[in-house]
């Protein structure tokens, strides 16, 4: 029986993973890891415990408690009076966790400097952050979207970590209509002359108007179409006219006023370079990439796992997360949330989320671990 | 028996219509519809004939025998040995009717004093073109997309002027999320910097780099996600690495590539200028407006209508032609094209548009129209 070196008070820590090569060869040196977690530590920390990996989305913070309250908490379907809910910044955002706005070591910022990075090079740092807070194996890795790429990548990469992993609203790997649309926002911002080739952070200030255009588009692959209609329609912004003789940026339909709004709250809280590195990242996510093709490298996944999608989901739809389910080595269930609110439905459909996280939970204690987490369960009173 | 002063040759003409008040009170001075026709007219020109008008999409043009040259032509669906195939350039277009790039009766180009045209501008331009030539009545008005707004708009501005009407891959109204995708469209060629608020003709170059961005977006509404995943998948382009250290715009997924190709072939043959407008133009689509409402607005529809869909839009869904079908006072049929091609499938799918097609003359023939067409029908001997 080991203890971790985790601190579960909810704030913020930042653990030094050193330097980290990627799959495509290039280094990051001297990278950081910020994480938060909740609910106290249980169990063996190379062994069996119980602690829960929440994997957040591609402009998420490892703040988890906060962007998934609904579902993380005391009595929640994710309990933290039972578990260890653990949340890592990924590596290239912007919260704590090395990107290309963070400081390198040779003076400035990253910028240009940073690397392209795939989902598993994600996985590799968040592995060495584990191995560096001295834990062994988590109970269960959860996440949707860029979050769900990165449990399903941890499922392959490190079975021997993983007990059980829950993967919502994501493909095993990016679709060409995906590396279309994010190529589209990839533009965006690159196209704004405030860009500059990425190293941007002397200037008076960065490519605003890009990542605002880029968070625009990225919207309504968030949202169904049905609901975004439901709710603007064909409406006018108050006091402004869309329908006037010539037409004006500042007249605008209910619908652009929204998207724009969108787009300046990103602007406020996201760094460009770190938008641009991470949309890249999900361009390149194929989990079948050196292993012999997508459906061996699935079918080679020891790790139950639950799928779990969104019906009306534009950006990864409905049918990949049956592909997923259909190819998966030992899929555990699969779970449809049935929702207008499109692939964001698993961050804002709280109540079904709650349902299908407790199904989740309940699946877990019914369904042998490949790591024999059953003769385990005693050693943490869960 | 009147006869219009109708040239059916194929060639492109253009009729004079005048100075054209726009919906939102702007005029456009001078305005020219350019056309092209093919088969010989029969009937009487004020009455009963075997004029088929057919509407073009977005980036159309008057040359409807060769972008539907699978179903226009002797022996095809619409076959030319029997009707007499209208097509205008749209109001707006760069194809020789009136728009942007046009010459101002003032000098110059009409740039940024083009104002902005609703669907319904459109059609009382084309109103006009027809008056101008003669014409009292047509058998019937086809088209899709921004074609198919137009032919819904003519059945119900001018019932007493069509006998019948095709609509496809269109809405009643456009949705919220099409104002959306469409003012990300806008946007990314107003940020141009070569846009110079509209007023780019005397410049070297117009903004090229930002419609080529705004054709990648809708090139991606226009087509199916099954359909461009099947093609492309996340193959590299040939001689490009997509997945190298760093990112680099010149190192291509294969889709990244097409959708260059499709961005750089748009700017060889379209006005930047027209595309705002036209983008517009759909943005402000709505039969609802000032009519009681959309329902109302098509309950109100006399003229017997074939509503058609493609089951894998993402521009217009399905469910959109579904409402027209459920609402439109005369509908005559429905029919989906199943295709995994999406939007453009009536464009494209050949075949089943031929079967389509066919479909709607035999139900011509069948149906009554409002006008007592039956009466007249051995005035032109079909």
């Amino acid at each position: 029986m080991t203890s971790p070196t985790l601190i579960s008070d909810g704030a913020l820590h930042t653990v030094r993973i050193g330097d980290l090569s990627t799959e495509a060869g290039a280094v990051i040196s001297g990278a950081e890891i910020a994480y938060q977690a909740w609910g106290e530590f249980r169990g063996d920390a190379s062994g069996a415990n119980n602690i829960l990996l929440v994997e957040h989305a591609l402009t998420g913070d490892s703040n988890a408690a906060e962007w998934w309250c609904e579902v993380i908490g005391p009595g929640k379907a994710l309990n933290t009076d039972t578990w260890c809910v653990v949340c890592t910044n990924a590596l290239g955002s912007c919260y704590g966790s090395t990107g290309p706005a963070s400081p390198h070591p040779d003076g400035g910022r990253w910028g240009s400097r940073f690397p392209a990075i795939s989902i598993r090079d994600q996985v590799t740092a968040e592995k060495r952050f584990v191995d560096a807070l001295g834990i062994g194996r988590v109970h269960a890795i959860l996440g949707g979207s860029m979050g769900g790429a990165r449990t399903l990548e941890w499922t392959i990469m490190y079975p021997e970590m993983v007990d059980y992993a829950c993967v919502l609203a994501v493909s095993a790997r990016s679709s060409a209509w995906q590396i279309g649309i994010q190529t589209a926002q990839l533009s965006a911002i690159t196209r704004d002359p405030d860009w500059h080739g990425g190293d941007y952070y002397d200037a008076p200030h960065g490519p605003d108007a890009g990542l605002a255009a880029a968070r625009r588009i990225a919207h309504l692959t968030y949202r169904g179409e049905l609901e975004i209609d439901e709710r603007f329609g064909t409406s006018a912004q108050a006091g402004e006219n869309p329908l006037g003789p010539y037409r004006r940026d500042d007249q605008r339909f209910a619908v652009q006023s929204y998207l724009d709004h969108q787009g300046v709250k990103l602007v406020e809280r996201f760094d460009a370079g770190s938008y641009v590195t991470l949309t890249e990242t999900l361009n390149r996510h194929d989990v079948g990439r050196g292993r012999g093709g997508l459906n061996k490298a699935l079918a080679s996944s020891k790790i139950p796992t639950m799928i779990v999608g969104v019906d009306t989901d534009i950006l990864y739809p409905y049918h990949q997360q049956e592909h997923l389910s259909r190819n998966l080595g030992n899929l555990m269930a699969m779970s449809k949330l049935s929702s207008p609110v499109g692939h964001d439905a698993f961050l804002v459909e709280g109540r079904q989320m709650d349902l299908i996280l407790r199904r989740f939970i309940a699946l877990m204690e019914q369904t042998p671990s490949p790591h024999d987490f059953a003769s385990h369960r005693g050693a943490y009173d869960i």
